[in-house]
């Protein structure tokens, strides 16, 4: 194999994209998946994914197959990895670029869903998913997580307005661990990024509990910080 | 365009790997560039870049090609992010996979370097690199710095003994900013991350500074929590 191979001599791959969609509801974290239309493991649960063409970049690849497979639009999605192992798809060597993005379930028309063979699932079954599916959904938890512990991201899986209750529930499903209310709620407010509301939810408990939203400042700053690498 | 398009009628792309490799000395980042080999753009400054051929992971890839260009070997590289814009290279459509790698330039063997047509440039002079390969520094930077500010990596660019003024001389290069050495010595050692010894560095003064080293169970976590993605 010579040294710098040039355009003209090197191989050319398949490029896939693979969509990682998490919702939260009922304090669970779903999976968006669907039905996979061709062969090999047709009809298994897959993530929503599709081979990149040449007229598009692989970010708008990633925007078109959410677009197409699930009628989901202007869903801000960040990548994750990519996944160039020889043989993760056995049909043909396929090299897949990930994505994640969060949704807020209860602001989501689920009609739009069933006009698709997209379907959610709680985490726990992923082990389903077809090729390295579970390895790529693994992954994006894991950065979640890293983002989350530093609060800059999860509040996109809540709506709008929310209690520190739903903000706890949505920690403690992440996490996979029950947390303590108390030191929770210290710790969240002594961070200094939401700003408490006039308005309470009634809907748990007839005194309410206080709606809170994230500080126009923290929003700015994590709008800054976001990844938004230009490809 | 069909919305799922099957293996046989998809685009092929060319897959570049592109390693990002920063070393630190004399308070500076520096990053290893070559001397690009074929056009466009050939002689111009260049991350360590080839492509990705069928018969190896794009892991591999990145290792082959580091190791052909500057012949470095078993260096921990990590995957930064892909980089899929249609024009981002003016030749032909090429989809690259970034990694980036730490060198502690003290234990470096200069000499290996002079045997290829690499060399290392200070972070100042990225802007004169080929294609997008200045934004691919940023980015890599950017994680690198998200990274150090958990204290979970930067070390690798230090000896693994080091004075509590090279850590801070390392912290001040990431960041671009004078820090205050009481407040920054006494953060690093509230987290009980490193262990002092008991030779000095009489290197800079009479009086000395002790050697640390990172601990053996922070070492243990940091290498549970480094990204390993099987690709």
């Amino acid at each position: 194999m010579s040294i710098l191979n040039t355009y003209s001599h090197s191989d050319r791959f398949l490029v896939a994209v693979d969509c990682i969609v998490f919702g939260f509801t009922n304090k669970e974290i779903r999976l968006l998946t669907f039905k996979r239309a061709i062969e090999p493991e047709k009809g298994k649960p897959s993530l929503i994914g599709g081979f990149v063409q040449s007229d598009e970049s692989v970010e708008d690849a990633a925007k078109r197959v959410l677009n197409k497979l699930t009628g989901i639009e202007n869903l801000y999605m960040e990548q994750v990895a990519t996944y160039g192992a020889i043989h993760r798809d056995p049909a043909a060597r396929v090299i897949s670029v990930t994505y994640f993005a969060l949704i807020n379930l209860e602001d989501y028309d689920e009609e739009l869903l069933t006009r698709y063979d997209a379907k959610w699932i709680p985490l726990s079954e992923c082990q389903d998913l077809i090729f390295d599916h579970k390895q790529m959904v693994d992954d994006a938890m894991a950065l979640l997580r890293r983002k989350a512990s530093a609060f800059a991201i999860g509040f996109n899986l809540l709506p709008e307005k929310f209690t520190l209750t739903q903000l706890q529930s949505l920690y403690e499903a992440l996490y996979c661990e029950a947390l303590d209310k108390r030191n929770f709620r210290k710790k969240v407010l002594s961070l200094e990024i939401l700003n408490r509301l006039d308005e309470k939810d009634k809907r748990h408990s007839r005194k309410g509990a206080y709606f809170y939203m994230l500080s126009d400042d923290y929003q700015a700053k994590l709008k800054k910080e976001t990844y938004s690498f230009s490809k």
